[in-house]
């Protein structure tokens, strides 16, 4: 499972979902005093207090990454994530001569550590401020016209924002919960200087591939370290050759006693989104129609790549990263849809929302406006559905990476003409070295004969759409066309542009509005020629969202509480913030007459040795494995070195990396991915098949023993003997 | 598992294997008070002493059907065995109206029972008398000529097989064990008139079909019941409407107390052929070339059949038992080769045969004349390896219906010329009732134009041969050629048989000789044609078998004794006869972080349903588990209906249809099947995966309760509460 945090789905974060499991629950921290009990219960030793303590020990351990979860693990600033959340630092650092993917990397002295790119980043909690009364207000000011509601939110969020990040080193973000029934402000002190420091060989730490992606049982080391850095005054500051190690307050110690069957675990990480109280209609949007078709389209980019790739080997390592990303998504959607199906989930959710629906018409005026506001998401959800096809596709044409980038380019000139608090969020001043660090990696992720392809495959998507729904005009002016000759046209005009380069991108980057407007590069002029129209797409999203500002948080509260007179517990769907989720080792049964054990073992490893890739491991491995040289890392409930490992707890994109924690708060693994029967949990929660993937730390630990030596770092993580 | 006794192979039975496992062993009767112990600690209630009277209770109920084993469960004759056993009789009794495989079969009285067809046979034990002595006496007396040992020892066989079956009513057959260092003679009571009782329908007695064939997790109701009829006078006779039920001395009893994993269980049964102690040449050459070739061949007229039948329904139905033999074999040996893989079965012989010859040569003159057997045996094996895809070529041809019939039909004109005593094996008047059963039942599986394109198929493939191995003159003469056209007109020449008449095959089932001679049918002609070569090559053979009369004792002794002296136990390759083998009911670990365990459930079922063939379950069956009306059969331990169960017993093909009997004696179940891991354990016993599959008891029941109701059943078999 990796980060899948697409915006395709209309759905926002929502809802409050009942606790029908042990293990099911995105709880936030302010829930920690509630769920106590529960806590104790399944194992854990320590008190909820001490878990409650965001910055204490060991939760002040747990940091962000923007799209994964890692943890420091010494008090010299070394940060253990998943490999497939450092991917991204370990290609930029790789070349056809060193090729990290394949070989991993081992940094022996702080010397030897690479930066991991200039848009990485460490975020370490610093404090989460309620700010719902304030938040409601301003919306309430900006009376009844629903644009200037949306735009009151962003004025207010802006405005907080700046205020909690006018300390230097701080990042900050509004987060609404449950449909804008809570507004958190969540400050974070932002590490700039982030270097890798390990990664093991590729064959271990992507071990199975997109075959095992989602599976078990599993075998994958999908781990890796890196080190913060921060100024030599103790302040994040940009990549430096003399900044020094940051020193946390806290951090995780690698678990002492052996993890079995049945012990407690708990996680603690940034879940992405989930859409579990969507409303039905939502629900069946996306089940009949975009998970399809995004699949079909994703499987059609990834033949076309993998075809391109195979004769060009440049295409095969700078989309690497691309092809990745398209079979995670294809192949999750494919696993949701199969799950919908499993768990008859459109019939849950038809029969829940017409229970809730009959219940508020039962209690006449009272319920007549959650039933009013309940009509209007549905009324959105109906506006859209007629250009979804074109919107879709043109929206992935403007998001090419050439393209994309005279689009974001062109887009920043025009904000950057306003004041910083009145340009659109993403544009600010805060928001530049993003920008800048996306324009710099565009390098090893782009390659313009592919990038041509894929503008071509979007515009011929476009050129078959029905000619009612061909109505782009801005787009219909540069295509002049629905055959092949005018998407050929096209592409070939587009192919002049001079973006490939990255001075030219840096050049742009500074560049004013006028520029732009006289520029003479074709996709800058593209950029320029769909602009109004994308503005106008975007003020008229704003004033579907004005419109639900109000109408989600009413029927959302109607819908908490009908399950509260129901007498059910609730909490709120996932929305990038911090969760705490916690349960236990356990396997499950896929179907009758077959389990899933929790644990696998190395000589799982050998038994699906093919020698070629996903599934050649290093021979330093096999041979160990076949010697049997476990290094005292042997569990004898396993009969051999735990690999990977099974429990119930409730995770999702975002969550990767996140630390397994034991019961006495020691690091006993890293979750890196679901099972395929829990995907569609994002949407209905499955207590009986939902699972949740880890890497064990003694299989971290026998990597850097016996297979990819790490000396050095066995020995800072306290693991010497 | 279907039986599978195709005398390809050119290994004969053999051996003696070690007890590397409690569930190792196919023990014959003789050896019940040595294993008292390990069957004590497995589990057994009963005394060995009790289970080694074969004619008392229980053992007494068991029957052998020819292929498949069956047992008494009531005492009226009553018999219980698999739906795939019973196929032969149900497909028989089919028509396009009445589809017995379709739609099941329930006699609601005696009167409405069906005759299982001519060649349908009860065989009851009477007694097993030890003859080694006399037979290798009748050996040593033929002197040094290999022909005439084998035609000394065919005569003691038949003289002693007649001596035995003078009492009418009486089939006897003689076994050799262990290479030839044993012999025993089995006095059966046969009984002729077998009637079908009751079926489930197709998609429960067959559920899965050959998709599911060998595979765990499994739900197959594969049980059918037959009733065993005698004249009046107690004694066996030929199918007469007035016969009457047979009343068995003893008769099995359905379990009163609840199978549960570990349980004890054993099987009575008639295993067909193991391998576990052929040379490592034999081995090779098996998994080299026999299993492979075969299977190209199978897979090629699979596909050949399966074209046909879907244009043609008439071929469908009477080509299904051919179909379903064909792919059991394919898949089987599919099977054995992955399993020969796995377990690295080629090095496991080599190492083990390099030790016996090494240990042989230490032995000095000892160890000679061993050494000297071991080489004529892999002499005998290279010779026939020259021209091996010929005679199987040639061998499948002469096979097929029409000419299949001409050939049996001569053969049999030219034996019955003969003192019935001098007649080859199988043409005595005691083979008479089969060979008119198989003449009669070739109206329900021949098609003429589906037997011509098998005839094309083989003759293509000899058409293909390198010309060297082109060579068998009596089929060159009337192949007349190695092209499309040669094969077209000897095709089209031979569908001038008018054997396709049951009338015209009665009739030459009772002709003379000189009538064969004379005649103008061209499939009599071509049987006549190329007998004389036939003879010649069944000469050869014998000669090689009269060599291996002394070469493979010798040398399967040494390789015993070789065991011994590492104080390994031993017991004889099955051989067709019966044996008993016992263990524990249990699941397996297929691959890392996997467990099959050992019950399912009705559950599974409806999880598999497609509504389309193999897993379209009756709407019975599906609304009574969608109401969990489980008539209280249900097993708390797994929460619902069991309905096939796994345990480590060691079976082969032939012990199909098997009771499956609790620690008391009580019947559990049916063994059907072993697990896909399993069949290479035909050749090297894998005591890790092997395991048996059987239907439960309670499913039965049940689906006689239920689904397909049979309340007269249930009161004859005491189920009723």
């Amino acid at each position: 499972m990796r980060s899948n945090l697409l915006a395709f789905s209309v759905v926002a974060s929502l809802a409050l979902v009942q606790v029908a499991h042990a293990a099911e629950g995105m709880w936030v921290p302010q829930q920690l005093p509630e769920i106590a009990g529960p806590l104790k219960q399944a194992g854990l030793k320590l008190s909820a207090e001490q878990i409650a303590d965001l910055t204490g020990d060991p939760m002040g351990a747990v940091v962000a990454l923007g799209g994964c979860t890692a943890s420091f693990v010494s008090p010299q600033g070394l940060v253990v994530t998943n490999h497939h959340c450092a991917y991204g630092a370990i290609q930029l650092n790789s070349t056809a001569e060193k090729n990290l993917i394949k070989d991993g990397f081992n940094a022996p002295t702080l010397k030897d550590e690479l930066s991991a790119g200039p848009n990485a980043r460490v975020y370490v909690l610093d404090r989460i401020t309620d700010v719902t009364d304030q938040a409601k207000a301003a919306i309430a000011a900006a009376g009844k016209d629903p644009l200037a509601r949306t735009r009151a939110l962003e004025a207010f969020d802006k405005a907080q924002t700046a205020a909690c990040e006018a300390d230097a080193g701080f990042r900050c973000r509004l987060f609404s919960f449950s449909g804008g029934n809570t507004y958190r402000l969540f400050r974070n002190m932002e590490i700039k200087d982030v270097r890798l420091v390990y990664a093991p060989p590729g064959s271990v730490g992507k071990f199975g591939g997109d075959i095992d992606n989602w599976m078990w049982p599993r075998h994958t080391g999908d781990f890796s370290f890196y080190r913060a850095y921060v100024g030599k005054d103790g302040k994040p500051a940009a990549f430096a050759a003399d900044n020094v190690p940051y020193q946390p307050k806290h951090f995780l110690k690698f678990a002492d006693q052996p993890l079995g069957a049945d012990d407690f675990v708990m996680v603690a990480g940034y879940p992405g989104r989930t859409n579990r109280y969507a409303l039905a209609g939502e629900f069946n949007e996306t089940a009949s129609w975009t998970y399809p078709t995004i699949a079909r389209h994703y499987n059609a980019v990834i033949d076309l790549i993998g075809k391109a790739g195979q004769q060009d080997a440049d295409i095969k390592v700078k989309y690497a990263a691309t092809m990745a990303g398209l079979n995670n998504t294809a192949k999750n959607y494919q696993g949701q849809l199969d799950g919908f199906k499993r768990i008859d989930a459109a019939g849950q959710k038809q029969a829940e929302e017409a229970a809730v629906l009959a219940w508020l018409k039962k209690r006449g005026a009272a319920g007549k406006p959650a039933l009013a506001a309940h009509a209007q998401l549905i009324k959105h959800l109906e506006e859209g559905r007629a250009t979804r096809d074109r919107d879709l596709i043109v929206g992935q044409f403007n998001n090419t990476s050439a393209v994309g980038a005279a689009i974001t380019l062109y887009r920043l000139s025009i904000e950057r003409s306003k004041a910083d608090a009145a340009r659109e969020a993403g544009f600010q001043d805060r928001d530049l070295p993003a920008i800048e660090g996306a324009l710099k990696q565009m390098d090893r992720r782009y390659v313009a004969r592919m990038d041509q392809q894929l503008q071509a495959y979007w515009l011929n998507q476009y050129a078959a759409l029905p000619a009612a729904q061909r109505n782009n005009e801005a787009l219909n002016q540069w295509l002049a066309g629905s055959d092949k000759a005018a998407v050929d046209g096209l592409v070939g005009k587009l192919a002049g542009t001079r973006l490939g380069s990255l001075d030219e991108r840096l050049k742009w980057f500074k560049a004013e509005r006028a520029a732009f407007e006289a520029s003479t590069d074709p996709a800058i002029q593209y950029a320029v020629a769909v602009m109004p129209a994308l503005l106008k797409q975007e003020e008229q999203k704003k004033t579907r969202e004005g419109e639900s500002l109000l109408s989600r948080p009413l029927y959302l509260q109607a819908l908490a509480d009908y399950k509260k007179s129901k007498g059910e517990f609730v909490y709120p769907d996932a929305n990038l913030s911090l969760r705490i989720t916690f349960g236990n080792v356990m396997g499950y049964a896929p179907k009758d007459g077959v389990a899933y054990t929790p644990f696998t073992t190395l000589e799982g490893i050998v038994a699906k040795e093919t020698g070629a890739d996903p599934f050649d491991s290093p021979k330093a491995l096999l041979d160990a494995v076949m010697a049997k040289r476990y290094g005292g890392l042997e569990d004898k409930r396993v009969g051999s070195v735990p690999v990977n490992f099974l429990s119930n707890l409730d995770i999702t994109g975002g969550n990767s990396g996140s630390p397994v924690l034991d019961a006495h708060g020691k690091l006993v693994g890293l979750a890196f991915d679901g099972n395929w029967e829990s995907v569609s949990s994002n949407w209905v929660f499955d207590p009986v098949m939902t699972r949740m993937i880890s890497v064990d730390s003694r299989y971290m630990q026998w990597i850097m023993q016996e297979v990819a030596p790490a000396p050095q770092l066995l020995k800072e993580l306290n693991l010497v003997k």
